[in-house]
């Protein structure tokens, strides 16, 4: 188990190796938000690249050191894509970033959803609906009534604690739950970050672009660190540009410059709280 | 017919109530203004859920109380989920807003119009040569060469008066012709709103982005209400964002901003004018 | 060989005509950049129009003058639309913009720049290490190893010259070298446009969206005159949006809005060097 020193040093670490090396960072995501995904990216530094196509997930996937996979609008040839990567990924024993968005919409979602349980993704980020679903679904823990309603959540976060650390358990990587405080979580601590700002659920995409912003650390620290350092930079930004905005647009670009401004020491002792299971 | 009044107290009704209910106002759009159609719902107070397979469309159409569908970018598959997300509306009879994106460019695109004939759009918008294109291809006018250039009208919002009435009669629902003074109609009376700003042709999205806040009212009021609401808030925050705006880009976000500040009680009062017909 | 003044005088045309006569300026391109691509091009006074299908590529073809095609996220189906496309313009010698993003990235984007050879576009645009990758493709040059990393360049202008130079002798046209200077050559005399700032490497599609905007200049001027108007116009805007932002967002806010403002002889008048290769 991880101090809360040993945590703020880890933060601190890949907070300032991706300044320096602009980790490609390569997503498969959605098509309603991918532009703030690659954007939030590249603000903390990190080299954006999104495909659609088979072979090129496989290539980048050798090519990038974590990946980021998202199933916000999925297509007909994502039943091909989706699982190609996520193999490659596993198989090289990489780290790769899921997002199961919407999950309880349409067959092919729920189709994919179960060809991930193999492929174990290191990193799952989710809002507690999801989270819980994805538990269910993976039958991890007792089948609960996740009620989605569309891409938003219905569940709290304290609702969703026991299915993250039973995903984290099964994986053996990180979870993370969004919401008003974050859960992070490696199935043997718990830790929650606070920030952040309600403004953050009036612009479509802080969700997905915190799984890109995740998937950028991840290409250079271990799972738990790379979720609590995009969960930390993300409440940071997210308070700051709440202090400057005047509504959700002006928020968006204030959260954007926020995350490009924002120092490892920063995101290191932006609050947070450490507790075992 | 409806008395000012009477369209006074509906829309500020409406406003209120999705404000409070945060509905889910699922759409089917193109990749051009995608994240801007989102953005949009949500700062009005929607929910906004975008899809392309059929059976994701088929799910939403039984938790929705409305869709928005617009043919912007079309994709193969379409040919399946437009035709089968408009029929699962119709035959709930619930509200679906239409936007005929580009109607002219592409036999798809003409095909699925010719579709949606009989899966009546309770609601369609479109610029001045959309709705001509539209109401002659249904043989509702007699035919007029309707010159599209690209997504852009070459038509004024008068000349398609007539075609937009015609089409209002036939699906009994409403019709919103845009353009500087914006047309709303649903058969029996004609509306004028008025406001807006130059600057909302000089961002992409303007039209596509109030067929999706037409969206999030529809799931909760009748069309003529929906329709008009949408056009007068878009009236009131296109001006108030004029007057901050330093360009382009700063009146996008001065914009949406303003979307999300709009009173129930601004918007209702934003100047227009009714007429019989 | 064109002198500085003669240049200048062309640039000053052609952003006058555009202005007067809002050209339809159609794209096939990413959609990842794909709603900046659209609000670049409006705010230089083109008009936008993207689509995916074979047929509204050959539709729009023939209504447009120029044509914008970015390889950045590939579809199934674009084996078809690319290439009629390109085969449309070709055939009419019209002036067809190619920004061959990602090029080594997946085997379909190498078969279609292969099968791009023979339908030679009037205009390439692409960081160093695209330039040089599609010119040793089309064996042009000695092979050179460009080692990609996903969509950014690991290469210098200066490296990509003799490719570029290559190039734009095989197609009669003009090609874009984008970087810190910005290379143009039309394969007779190269040009180094000079402005711009470090901060359009922060934000995703500063590159795709210089095609689309060169696309529209294509539309009524020839292939040199539209690319350099396109980097000048760039290098101008960059380098005001820079002196306004405070961080990526804001500045690509402020960099639209820079577009929007720029007159015809501010950008004639942007500082460049013209020499005789």
């Amino acid at each position: 188990m991880n101090t809360v020193t040993e945590l703020q040093t880890k933060m601190q670490q890949v907070v300032s190796v991706v300044k320096s090396t602009t980790p490609l960072a390569p997503s498969i995501t959605n098509t309603v938000t991918i532009n703030f995904v690659a954007n939030t990216q590249l603000a903390v530094g990190g080299s954006a690249a999104m495909i659609y196509l088979p072979d090129e997930g496989i290539t980048l996937a050798q090519m990038a050191n974590s990946f980021y996979l998202n199933s916000g609008t999925l297509e007909p040839f994502y039943t091909e894509t989706f699982p190609a990567t996520a193999k490659a990924m596993h198989e090289q024993h990489k780290n790769w970033v899921l997002d199961p968005v919407a999950l309880g919409i349409g067959t092919m979602r729920t189709n994919l959803m179960h060809e991930f349980k193999s492929y174990k993704p290191t990193i799952i980020k989710g809002n507690a609906s999801e989270i819980i679903a994805l538990a269910s679904l993976w039958e991890l823990i007792h089948h609960q009534d996740s009620t989605v309603k569309g891409v938003d959540t219905t569940d709290t976060v304290d609702a969703a604690r026991q299915a993250a650390v039973a995903l984290a358990q099964y994986t053996s990587g990180a979870v993370v739950v969004s919401g008003t405080d974050d859960l992070v979580t490696d199935g043997q601590q718990v830790i929650m970050s606070h920030g952040g700002s309600p403004m953050m659920g009036l612009i479509t995409g802080a969700g997905c672009s915190l799984g890109g912003v995740i998937n950028v650390y991840a290409t250079s620290t271990d799972p738990l660190t790379a979720a609590l350092t995009g969960v930390q930079i993300y409440n940071l930004a997210g308070q700051r540009a709440a202090e400057l905005a005047n509504g959700p647009a002006s928020f968006q670009t204030a959260f954007i410059d926020a995350l490009y401004h924002a120092t490892a020491e920063e995101i290191a002792h932006n609050p947070f709280d450490v507790e075992a299971i």
